[in-house]
């Protein structure tokens, strides 16, 4: 893509955004546009995505649900203004720190965003997913770079959508596909971009935080990294329900080959007992789903054989096929003294099953793990009351605790987190999922004895927009 | 400073950290109990301040009744609950992307968090101020680092804060003051540190916050580094409200001997008229206020000194005495064509009036300013229907816009917004002043069908904090 289209780009996405932000009523009306349209050539874009995504109908068809469904609820949230945290304080003479003014505070949208794609999630995301949706909703342009797994795909979809911006009445430039990594980043240094948001690997991600943090204006770079997602069951657990946690276990660690940033590919088992031994017969036996390009099956397969020839690391389940789920093993001891390595993330249909002795030693490993999205207890409910600080560490260490459920298969609602400490995301303050992600497209501005004609819409006392405003 | 030392305080806050974070009534009352120690010690806190920090009795006491006040605001937010944002999803099988399972998602505490005192708010943004009740309330340990120009005075405080603390029961280590360059940059590099706040110039704070950004784990840096806060007065204005305006900008511009982030350096007049003249008597009358230390004093004849030489700047008030408040006037296309020199900060009371013929060609040059605290328009009320563009080009770069009032003495209020865009501070979506300052210290974390037991107090059904819960 030439310098000068990225240039074109940008300055349309900066030229729309103060009228996309000035109207949320319109802004809703289009997200809901852009999903009816979406919905409309569901079949032709399923047939697509799986044409270049290989992830079968099934998933697909439900991941455009859940990327449709997305964009209607950040609709329902630009009409309930909630969002925008509208603070009003009247003047009041008598405040402690001297006579107080009128002031009025909400959160205005920042400017043209840029959404790097991801390859594992063709709809969600990507073109039409959550960063769009929700960047949109905060009233924010948005360029979309193309992940060049399924570029006819992103191509079909910025169709769609660009005709469904239009005749919605969005104005030009509040939307555009670029291609290429160089294109991508020529729009991460261009001066009228406000924001990014990513999801993929952490070297991507991380290598594109530096060029936004060394622009002459930095700008928040929102990059979802991945991590391993540790689960722990208790002996209890294992005991009791071995073949229900071996079902979960395998479904969880190979379901879409393996390429979800929530997969569980760190498990921390007893070492006595059968659940191993359950678990490895099922992954032996799971089916091989093809991965998502070459590029990636060949990432599963040199990073799984640098883990299998870590010290103390057995191969459990290891077939010829090179994408094959695969179940490696090694004891407590062992995954201690080489922890950077052994929980670095295997992006595919890898586990690794780290074998304790006594579960009071397991609590030492993982708070040194590095952060990630979520964290996964297997336990028995008579055992709560005893598991508040193994609990505590997992909480400390991950964005979401699961309790008995598997971290795959990410709701999207106003409670979810998906984000966690460094480096499983590049701002642990955010969610890339659910609801909150439209706070990341946000700046508070103040406005001091300002009048009602020059107020921003949601500040003023006839409230146009109909929003929540606290008042003080 | 002893590197050991540096460690063992570090350690000391992490050890606290959880304790702390737990029990938010006890918080709320060691932040009032260490408000009241300082207010039982004013006299003699008062006369350490203006003996270092050379303010005078009348501005420290009050600044002394902000910085209680604030304790004491904060320790109500913790009480009130808000800050947490709980969100609690029932299951819900009819969810349209599957089934919805239990979630629930507050804000926890970060972890110990390290504030850089200023030098020019040496009770209120220095050892107890607002970066450190915000934290405190937030759940998080805080280690000071003190600054040289009033080391009596934070020695003093630091005093009186870890006796007051250890008397309402807080933990060790809930606080501790740090002196020194190098402690700082150790205590920034710390494995146990979650988040830095740094009030100060643009250069000290960018060098701490790239130190930050360069840590194996990064952590948020808010820093806030202070502007030139443009102001602009219309035709109308001017002629109408001269003496007023000339009052209005003169005590604002010299306040405190000009050392504040949210000075009015930039003034934009009518190049006709007398307001020009108006202001100039007045500054050049203007008493001449010690500042804060040498190096202030020399960097404010310096800075001045190289604004005065630049193209098309006249010297209009320029008083021998160095510390003296100076006035400086340049026309439009000068200051434009000098942008980013004429537009840098001088800290201290020098005024750089910018001449216009046609203020439609001011917003210009106010769009392409560096991102700002404030930006203030003084105009007639009838003229509010005509100024929408100025107005939005003005909100657009700065964090709070103000019509007839000046920008100086911020509100420490729920709607007050302190923060601008970069590089006015490092963290726009941010706020140093007023109470969402909070929101700054904590990092959300989701539940997902965890038991009752293992669930953090304000996410359980019972919800024995008392904190507001919002159900969906």
């Amino acid at each position: 893509m030439a310098a000068d289209a990225v240039d074109l780009v940008m300055a349309a996405a900066a030229e729309a955004a103060p009228e996309w932000a000035a109207a949320p009523r319109s802004r809703s009306s289009a997200l809901v546009a852009v999903a009816n349209a979406l919905e409309a050539h569901r079949a032709e874009l399923v047939d697509l995505a799986d044409a270049e995504a290989h992830l079968g109908p099934a998933r697909l068809n439900g991941e455009l649900t859940r990327t449709t469904f997305q964009l209607k609820l950040f609709a329902e949230q630009v009409d309930d203004g909630r969002y925008l945290d509208v603070r009003i304080d009247r003047p009041d003479p008598q405040w402690p720190t001297g006579p107080r003014p009128d002031l009025r505070r909400y959160r205005a949208a920042l400017g043209p965003v840029l959404v790097f794609a991801a390859s594992n999630f063709p709809f969600a995301f990507s073109v039409a997913g959550g960063d769009t949706a929700s960047a949109w909703a905060a009233g924010c342009p948005v360029v979309v770079k193309a992940h060049p797994g399924h570029p006819r795909l992103s191509r079909r979809t910025a169709e769609i959508i660009t005709a469904a911006l239009h005749d919605a009445g969005a104005p030009d430039g509040v939307f555009a596909l670029i291609e290429g990594e160089d294109a991508g980043v020529q729009a991460l240094r261009h001066p009228a971009l406000a924001a990014a948001a990513f999801t993929g690997s952490q070297r991507g991600g991380l290598a594109l935080a530096r060029i936004a943090a060394e622009r002459p204006v930095p700008i928040p770079f929102y990059g979802e990294l991945g991590s391993v997602n540790p689960v722990v069951v208790t002996p209890a657990a294992a005991k009791a329900r071995a073949d229900e946690i071996a079902d979960g276990y395998s479904a969880s660690v190979t379901q879409g080959a393996g390429q979800f940033c929530t997969n569980p590919g760190l498990v921390f088992l007893p070492a006595d007992g059968d659940l191993l031994d359950a678990i490895a017969r099922r992954m032996s036996g799971a089916s091989t789903a093809p991965m998502l390009n070459e590029r990636i099956a060949g990432g599963f397969e040199g990073t799984s054989r640098t883990l299998a020839g870590r010290p103390g690391v057995r191969a459990l389940v290891w077939p010829d096929d090179p994408t094959a789920p695969r179940l490696l093993a090694m004891d407590l001891a062992a995954f201690t003294a080489d922890l950077d390595a052994a929980s670095e993330e295997c992006f595919g249909p890898l586990g690794l099953a780290v074998l304790y002795e006594r579960i009071e030693d397991v609590a030492g490993a993982l708070a040194a793990l590095p952060g990630q999205l979520t964290a996964s207890l297997h336990a028995e409910a008579e055992e709560a009351g005893d598991l508040g600080a193994l609990a505590g560490v997992l909480a400390g260490r991950a964005g979401r605790l699961l309790w008995n459920q598997w971290p795959t298969g990410v709701s999207v609602t106003s409670a979810m987190q998906h984000g966690g400490p460094f480096p499983a995301t590049v701002g642990p303050a955010t969610t890339s999922v659910g609801t909150a992600a439209i706070e990341r497209f946000l700046r508070p501005v103040a406005y001091q004895n300002v009048p009602q004609e020059l107020l921003p819409p949601p500040l003023r006392d006839d409230n146009p927009w109909n929003v929540p405003q606290s008042i003080a």
